[in-house]
């Protein structure tokens, strides 16, 4: 069943002890969607300047992703450089030229609007509850965030995701939304926030799902080299909630099933981690759903006893 | 059946948030024994001073741990004191005293000599060796070491590990002993070192074991509160090894068990946990081996997809 991916489309300049490149397809939107695209249909909301460039509409419609919501604007596309440590485990922002993002306002095309499940990346949270109220049908709606909202737009972030069925956020960032160091704790108080599933992104070390009865842990897969982190958790997101959309998962309901929650932490593990091989999107012009399916069942192996 | 286990036995000093111990009974050797205390028979061989309390040996007592190479010498037991920051992940060593240490010389006693198992404290790598090679009926042996040894007696210590079946280590020093930064690089070359298996601790993060043809990844364990970290490392090998020898397990035969290698490093990662739950070796005074064996399946629980 189709997704709806709200986010940026952008382009990176990207240094990592690997290399170097300046300009390349990014954005949390097109992460997500590439990686979601493997498992459903994915319809993009975002917003492009007059330099986006054919051949990257080219890479999405080659995925299948339904591009009617991708506005063009005049004006230069959304541009962010960063320069990543030599653990990988962090990164310097070095530049951010929001352009036309600046005045990003999510258009939903009717013919997404009967769609039935929304990944909404990170933007100001005003922004993603709009889309949320326009969508009716929904059966699963969630998203992202990150400190920025959380420290200075706080009481319009609680609002927004008050309504959604899971947050999709890193440990820091759930630490700073929750004032808990203890990621157990820290849990607990953003599931009384309203949502009913947490999954926190633990970057190399894996990620954790929380629901009020329950959790479950997968620690993260052990490429031989990490290229280019850059995406790796919104790939997390896409293949999440693509698994789940693929299986016309619906949380909400009485038929909740932890198993599939789990199966779709692991898929979220499996294509952040493929992200992780190539510089930034370079990785999706081949890889396979064969591929993904290997790679789930080595998470197996390698955590089975 | 039987494990000799080889290292210290203290006093320690620690400072965690939680609060601050001046003096409690402490030391690698001591952690490794209480933890394996629940499923095999322990053997010590250390060195204590004239001020080692009866309490101390009645607590080892009380575990069915033969004390016999339980050396007592005129002057103080070696003292450690150190403090953790806020996030426990790091810790700063205040007084290092080795006292009655400084000169221990491993003494076997004849009924420890046909002991199937042995672990190796960290303690100076010479010693290490001369232990080992005085013990000719072992099934399996191994060890741990530390930054200091990997650093400044780096060809003592592969002459030490050469013989080792596995050796049990941060990924600090895994980085330290194999010169890569990526873990499972630094694996393929630490395995090629000597040892059949490698497992890595990753103290929050988890553990990995490593051979040359599989690997097995967990998470750690979710605390609530981690009171004092100190000794998790030492009752992680505890829990491994003593459920190896519980099992008499046979890493050089033809009948490796990766399923009984996998669950050695839960029951590793149980007893590490259970050490942070109280300050020192506290826990270990109420601890029973059901509350061991649920906490096992909990990690089933949590991890199963």
């Amino acid at each position: 069943m189709s997704l709806v991916v709200v986010g940026s489309v952008a382009y990176d300049g990207v240094e990592t002890p690997h290399g170097r490149i300046d300009r390349m397809l990014g954005g949390a939107a097109t992460y997500i969607s590439l990686a979601a695209s493997y498992f459903t249909q994915v319809r993009i909301v975002a917003v492009v300047g007059d330099d986006f460039a054919d051949e990257d509409t080219e890479l999405l419609e080659s995925r299948g992703i339904d591009l009617e919501g991708l506005e063009r604007v005049p004006g230069k596309t959304f541009f962010w450089a960063g320069k990543y440590t030599d653990d990988m485990n962090d990164r310097v922002t070095l530049t951010t030229d929001l352009n036309v993002f600046a005045d990003f306002q999510p258009k939903l095309p009717e013919s997404y609007a009967n769609a039935r499940y929304l990944l909404l990346g990170n933007i100001q949270p005003a922004l993603q509850r709009s889309v949320r109220s326009q969508m009716k049908h929904l059966r699963l709606a969630g998203g992202d965030t990150m400190n920025f909202w959380i420290s200075d737009f706080r009481e319009e972030l609680l609002k927004t995701i008050k309504n959604w069925d899971f947050l999709l956020i890193n440990d820091h960032e759930a630490r700073q939304l929750s004032g808990e160091s203890n990621l157990k704790k820290a849990a607990q108080k953003i599931l009384e926030m309203g949502p009913h599933t947490l999954v926190i992104k633990r970057g190399e070390y894996g990620a954790m799902l929380f629901r009020h009865d329950s959790y479950f842990i997968v620690p993260g897969y052990l490429l031989e080299s990490v290229f280019d982190p850059t995406g790796a958790g919104d790939c997390f997101a896409g293949g999440f909630i693509g698994y789940l959309a693929e299986h016309g998962f619906d949380l909400s309901g009485d038929h909740i099933s932890r198993g599939m929650l789990s199966r779709a932490v692991i898929y979220g593990s499996v294509m952040g981690s493929f992200c992780c091989e190539r510089f930034g999107v370079e990785r999706f012009r081949a890889l396979t759903r064969p591929e993904i399916d290997a790679r789930f069942e080595e998470f197996r192996t390698f955590t089975h006893f």
